[in-house]
């Protein structure tokens, strides 16, 4: 693709680079900010900047946050015993949006995964374990993904977390409400028969 | 949805607000961008800036340009006695891609639309009729798209240069009809350009 001007095809190669994005979207995004008000460009560009030196990550939970403490660490109405373990960021934010859980998060920044060399010192696994071992997170809940990575990460962080008392638990394995038993792989499918609730428990 | 970080609320928003992209899509692109070194954060939005203050239209065809003649305009190699008229800049950059054109062009910034409230004076129309008027251009090539609007706009730009004797072109009809011309492939483009036929034949 040929364009007519080197400024516009800087800012299509930069943004040609975010991820699911190419040159022709890319493009398409430039020519409609050139047809905007020059401020909604301004706005964009120093939101992005922003955005990239001015956040943190909170220095208990490794969530994202505006300070050295995120807004839910901060939060002391939230219960400070229940601990949710997740993967990244993006996982804390659709469990909030639930507006099911009440407690603290530990963002690990990824999972134990040999094969893509990450190990556990690549992750916030230590800093876990320091907080269980204060003694005062009662129950440690495992919501990452149901893979082999997940349930390695998982397995690796309970046997650090042996001598503990902290209960351990991880979220419900099986079929999303509005799945089609028919379409479920057999592996949840056996999890959510072994996993099978007393109806009003379920119902509650 | 709600996020951790207003600095990360606000930069989902800005990007958010392009065409295409929806909150989650914004999240993550932020959410990557924040992975990356800082350099990148700050060319995307350098670039985002430059492209939107000093990219200028050319004063002659009205494309895109990094200077007051663009850089198809300033070219003495090309055939200064052949004009495609478009409709917006995507349709110069599709028809450079082919490499089957060497005349110049003038974007019209539009189309003829009484619908949309779009008349004649609000598109580049009066220049192109100065252009054609001072005799050096001896054919004019509609590239528009195959619409109403399209047909309607090349009808009047055809009445008004009824008294020059310019030869007045239009891409052939390979591409579908309802299709945009910025999606059809290059080598249908290109076929088109090649078989253009008179305007009054094409008409009947």
């Amino acid at each position: 693709m040929q364009l007519p001007s080197a400024l516009l095809e800087n800012a299509v190669n930069e943004l040609a680079r975010l991820p699911g994005i190419g040159k022709k979207t890319a493009l398409r995004l430039v020519l409609h900010l050139l047809r905007q008000d020059e401020s909604q460009a301004q706005a964009l560009a120093q939101a992005i900047v922003k955005a990239k030196t001015e956040t943190q990550f909170c220095n208990q939970c490794f969530n994202i946050s505006d300070g050295a403490e995120c807004s839910i660490c901060a939060n002391k109405q939230r219960n400070q015993q229940l601990l949710c373990v997740v993967e990244n960021i993006r996982d804390v934010i659709a469990i909030e949006s639930t507006q099911q859980f009440n407690g603290l998060y530990h963002v690990l920044g990824g999972l134990i995964s040999p094969l893509d060399g990450i190990g556990p010192d690549q992750l916030h696994i230590e800093t876990l374990v320091q907080r269980v071992e204060k003694g005062e997170v009662q129950e440690l809940i495992f919501a990452v993904s149901p893979t082999i990575q997940g349930d390695t990460t998982i397995y690796f962080i309970q046997k650090q977390l042996q001598h503990t008392t902290c209960k351990i638990t991880t979220i419900a394995r099986g079929i999303a409400f509005g799945g089609e038993l028919e379409y479920a792989d057999e592996f949840t499918l056996a999890r959510s028969l072994t996993n099978r609730l007393p109806v009003n428990q379920y119902i509650q």
